[in-house]
């Protein structure tokens, strides 16, 4: 639930004196997002989303994100998109937090994943690293491989308060996956962060992307991966590899994979998984008592991470 | 901020087809409310709320509160209208918890009170006040005068937590009150529960009341005793008489207190702090560790009931 800054109407009427936007008519807080505070405002004009980045995204990387989402919605790409005001910035400063108005995308976010959903989703994500291609910022992944090391090392020993064993398990998966990792697969822009809730429905046809703030330059078939945990394991966390192959080959509709990539996918797979156990582990051991978000089970992703642990080959995701 | 039960997209797309108000085009869950779930829902005919009722509200209240918000929205009242579904109902259930959407009104809450707003809040009540005289259905209301002593006794001696000697001084105010109470003032349908944040303003008038689930009949001028304390003290809790002044005088231009009234007004004014103060109190003390909504001070209103207790007569309060 996100509304971290109190944003008056006394503020809003003079924020929105720098856009053509209208005057304001109403504006509520929206209890989604975990990172920023998100408003749903309605001017004169229309409606929009007003966000006010909090301390977990980096001002200097701003740019990259607002950049992206223009770049990406002039080609066809539904995204939030974001307006400038009179002076021609999309990114200024409200309540002494940096601030943007986007558009506002039709569409709610599948909460029940269906197959369709993915086979919708995998064309989706196809059509957007193409229009992503051009894009000329640049922005590395720091929750990469390069990356795990220092989060695993800041859980330290603590990660066995989750499961006894688990600082071990993850130290032996942590060597095997800095390894095995891929370097040198097709790379571009990517979300890599496509849960289901960054991604609108409406009418059963993908409406949008929304939440780029982890948007990064990374190999291309890492948002797959990603989006194999997110969207292909059932809530009893068994695997669904009818989704699986329904994500994979209407990606592959867009852009086949090289055989490096299908080799790759596994070993992806297990990455991601690996990432957000991390992260989710960083949180469930420090996150102040009483936090305004409950923190989510690391041990979702422990489970899925030892799925993919015992893949062969692409053939365990519906792929030939 | 308030989303306590979760609504899939497939969860609102059914129950929409129990209205004639067309397709979900978009459904964002808001983060204000503390009561009750609440979502904003576009559809293809237009901007709505949907409010699914948690347990903090009695279902037998329901249709006295919905019944309310259309009886006063067929005067002109700008407030909520529940919308009647295909089969004419206005409530039902949704996810296990009765449900009821309402039309979406314009404006904002005031985060920062002027004296206009209190001039124009005044008027505004006793124009609701005037739309209620005849509403058929009946309410008590049970955080009045006679509900304070079991909120008290179940707070018990765990006041002093807050403030020492507070149990005792919460005591000797609860005899007063008791004593002093009136009981023969003017009576009718009052909203009971008038902060800031149940009042949209939108271009410097009233755009509407929110929020109706404290109503009940009680005397009227108990409504404005509550705006006393929720509009009238500035943020240093310093009071503010000429917001009291315009509050009660733009009333009086809709309904003239009678002498009884304006004897009684300070009393009253100490009543209602007492009734938030037992509440925030009671929470304060009860409030589960982690709890989702962080508890308000109760000690902001004791020094509100503190005031008023030194005042000697209305002309506190600006009035002659």
């Amino acid at each position: 639930m996100a509304v971290y800054t109190e944003v008056t109407d006394d503020d809003v009427a003079a924020f929105l004196r720098e856009y053509d936007l209208g005057e304001v008519v109403s504006m509520k807080g929206i209890a989604e997002g975990v990172e920023n505070s998100n408003f749903l405002l309605s001017t004169t004009t229309g409606t929009y989303i007003l966000t006010l980045y909090e301390k977990r995204v980096k001002r200097d990387d701003l740019p990259f994100f607002l950049g992206l989402m223009e770049h990406l919605a002039g080609r066809g790409i539904r995204c939030p998109t974001p307006i400038h005001g009179r002076d021609g910035q999309a990114l200024r400063e409200l309540c002494g937090r940096p601030a943007a108005i986007v558009t506002f995308l039709q569409g709610m976010w599948p909460k029940r994943i269906h197959v369709n959903h993915c086979r919708k989703l995998g064309r989706a994500i196809g059509e957007m690293h193409a229009a992503g291609r051009d894009f000329p910022l640049r922005r590395p992944n720091d929750l990469s491989v390069d990356g795990w090391r220092p989060l695993l090392e800041a859980c330290g020993a603590r990660a066995d308060e989750v499961e006894p064993g688990l600082a071990r398990e993850l130290k032996t998966e942590l060597d095997v996956l800095e390894q095995a990792w891929p370097r040198d697969l097709p790379e571009g822009v990517i979300h890599a962060d496509l849960f289901p809730d960054n991604v609108f429905f409406h009418q059963g046809e993908v409406s949008g992307f929304i939440d780029f703030y982890f948007a990064c330059n990374d190999q291309l078939a890492y948002d797959l991966a990603v989006c194999l945990n997110a969207w292909c394991f059932e809530t009893n966390n068994d695997f669904n590899a009818t989704k699986a192959r329904a994500l994979l080959q209407s990606y592959q509709e867009v852009r086949r994979f090289s055989d490096a990539e299908l080799q790759a996918i596994p070993t992806l797979a297990r990455g991601a998984a690996m990432r957000f156990l991390l992260t989710r582990l960083f949180d469930w051991l420090n996150h102040p008592e009483g936090a305004y978000v409950a923190p989510k089970d690391p041990r979702e992703y422990l489970r899925k991470l030892r799925f993919h642990r015992d893949v062969r080959g692409p053939g365990a995701y519906g792929l030939t």
